[in-house]
């Protein structure tokens, strides 16, 4: 590896396989054998050759930001960084296309971008830290997604290597290709088990030219998640509508003081861009709705400050509530939208039945909710009633037609559900795939797929 | 076969075997064995099953009206008919979801959803024969691409019939779902090869309230090509940005008799839709920019009847060119959008260069063109220099850094280029993933995967 690399780029020392033994999920550990940081993809098709020859693990690994042990090297062997393929190779202004390494900074894209009046949506709530790499191998999310879609959405080709070495090259900067199977859409979200990523193509939107905010306070789940249900079907698809439950709004307002209602059951944050006319008509009917619902309270954000201490606050819910207890299990169950309200009712009442401390928020309007789990991981008798809860949350999201996972991916963490979502014929499949394009099982093993699969809990609601 | 759905849905006569022996493929035409209408998914799986057991091919079709041999039953066996699964399952207005059969005629799909004021953008121009099942297998685009992308942006979730007659349930009514590998969008396009598509759950819009026509003329292709990618980088998206070349607006005109100009080079038809005032600020820019760049007419169209003859006139392209001479060759060559005018210049040069007829028009704003060649397949000589005009058509849109297909998909016609555009990697790594799910190479063989690629030509353009 050195003679591929340079010793520099390889580190074995026990600090740093111990910085790289866990990413951002609490409970998940494994000690890799090695930490590698290759300079461009003919290192990285190195890199792969050797791996395969000796059947060594790699663990693709932008920032480790990931919630659900999707770069935990479960299994040892390489942990393979990007920190060096961090450049932005080429923006095209007449394809609305910006090509880039994957170990760019999400926030530095969008900026870049931005700069030159053009649009990338996807934010997903750590873009300040993730990598563009990271979100495109997880087809992360965000706060934009109900309106803009996900990473999915934007990605229009991959350069990548094969489990084999090859360099594989998909789509390009085209709106339209249909010349054999979607190999592009099926590396996004694969978690790095099918390929390496080492260039990406995006696709970008003009910029929208205005926006407004606006939160809204409600006196229950239900009426927050009628007025979703509502606003949606007249017809409005704003840009956000993202959720949080009293309990996490409090300790939000804790940790950012910025004079949040500390009040009311549930808080929406609504957003909407587009030309001022529209947006300004739009966000009139929102309130409308809102109100008619019987929403308590409508603020207007006065100006793009304080619309992004809003965002800030919405975003930083997670960080806020970490706070709180010495483990923090973030869950990511979602449901048809429709669904919103009831799955929240159920949330609660998982909560109460096996008495631990959950908080909820999310993105409302995609149905995407992050049921919140503060705990103690040492604590033994309790971790045991979080799992119960948490099984028994996946299963209320399967059984209201909804998924295990809506963005933060399956990993080490969810391996276990995911036939619930899928069935045996869905996994079986998957796993079909992954054993004709990795058939030694080097790229990131031990995710997606489990070695058993958790039993579904009967659950009796009377 | 006649055990599983009754003798009157099984046909085997001569007559039926010869309507079912091509598509709308030009020179593609091989004899399926017997031609089933199943009425449901239990039956589909019965069938598919018996074939699985007997290793018999089963070319699944809607209404055969895609434009690259993709349901010739090219190696005999079964030709599976969705004429009985034909209904609309679910609108779901909260959700914004339609869930249909496969059988569903695609502009069925349209108007049912448009009278909720509701919107499903994708509209190939088949789409008052075709049906939304083909579509969905093909991944079919349209005339609204631009703005709206194609069918695959809008498939939430399928179940479909896998080759061993499991059923798999893929996806759901969600915003957001990264329970494993993205199979939905792996089906989508994979042109029957890799499962039997039963139920299609499709994503929808709110019904922009808006819409404006324009037509404007131009003394060139280039300047009709400078004039989009105008409108593109000035951070204008249109529904619509379609181009028809002199000789197609020509047989057009003659077609239609609905006033179209034939003295000029170039005609681009463009859409916007949306709220009133946007839409109108935008085609006042759009305008502007076709002036500058030198349009000698622009004519907006009075009203909706107008606009409608107008894409009518679009639509019916290849209807009218089809007219001219006996046999009617459609291709799909896509450019990045930068490159249309060059493209355009290079079909050009490659028709004079083989003495064959080509008239050009297409979706421009995708950078999506449709060179069109008017020939007899009963003269050898002549389809010796379509066949190689053909190749260099394709050569010249791969060097542009564009696709082989971008709509029509891969189907008999189009395998042997497949490798120019992804590699022999990318051929491999499609195999594998054909291999893994259909071993037996049963669903729809002879599709996507050619015997041999073609020998790329040396062009010398000097």
């Amino acid at each position: 590896m050195k003679r591929i690399v340079g010793k520099e780029n390889v580190q074995t020392s026990n600090a740093a396989k111990i910085s790289y033994s866990f990413d951002a999920t609490a409970g998940f550990q494994h000690s890799p054998d090695v930490i590698i940081s290759p300079e461009n993809a003919e290192q990285i098709q190195a890199i792969v050759k050797v791996c395969h020859e000796n059947k060594i693990p790699i663990v693709p690994r932008g920032s480790g930001t990931n919630l659900a042990a999707g770069t935990t090297p479960n299994e040892g062997g390489v942990v393979l960084l990007f920190n060096h393929l961090d450049k932005i190779l080429e923006l095209d202004e007449e394809n609305l296309t910006i090509t880039v390494q994957p170990g760019v900074i999400t926030q530095e894209v969008i900026e870049y971008v931005e700069n030159k009046d053009l649009f990338y949506p996807p934010d997903p709530s750590s873009k300040k830290i993730s990598t563009i790499g990271g979100n495109v191998n997880e087809n992360s999310g965000g706060l934009r997604g109900l309106k803009y879609g996900v990473t999915k959405d934007y990605v229009l080709g991959v350069k990548a290597v094969l489990s084999n070495g090859e360099i594989l090259h998909t789509g390009g900067k085209l709106a339209k290709d249909v010349a054999g199977y979607d190999l592009t859409n099926l590396l996004v979200g694969s978690e790095g088990t099918l390929a390496i990523i080492t260039e990406i193509t995006l696709k970008l939107l003009p910029k929208p030219t205005y926006k407004k905010t606006i939160l809204t306070m409600f006196d229950s789940l239900e009426l927050a998640g009628d007025a979703v249900s509502q606003i949606i079907s007249k017809k409005i698809i704003p840009t956000t509508l993202e959720f949080m439950d009293q309990g996490t709004v409090r300790v939000v307002e804790e940790f950012n003081k910025i004079g949040l209602p500390t009040d009311c059951e549930a808080i929406l944050l609504i957003e909407q861009d587009g030309s001022e006319e529209t947006v300004r008509e739009e966000m009139k009917a929102i309130s409308n709705i809102c109100s008619q619902v019987g929403a308590t309270e409508i603020h207007e954000a006065e100006d793009e400050y304080q619309a992004e201490q809003l965002r800030t606050a919405r975003r930083d819910a997670l960080s806020a509530l970490a706070r709180l207890r010495p483990t923090t299990i973030l869950e990511d169950a979602t449901v048809p939208r429709s669904k919103i309200a009831e799955m929240v009712r159920e949330i609660n009442r998982i909560s109460d039945k096996y008495d631990v401390m959950i908080q909820t928020f999310g993105h409302a309007g995609d149905g995407n909710l992050h049921p919140t789990c503060l705990t103690d991981l040492r604590n033994e008798k309790e971790m045991e009633r979080v799992e119960h809860a948490l099984d028994e949350i996946f299963q209320a999201s399967i059984d209201l037609g909804g998924t295990i996972t809506g963005e933060h991916g399956v990993g080490e963490m969810k391996a276990p559900y995911l036939e619930w979502k899928v069935g045996k014929t869905g996994i079986d499949l998957m796993k079909n795939i992954k054993q004709a394009i990795d058939p030694h099982n080097i790229l990131n093993p031990g995710k997606i797929f489990a070695k058993s699969t958790k039993k579904r809990v009967v659950v009796n609601n009377g």
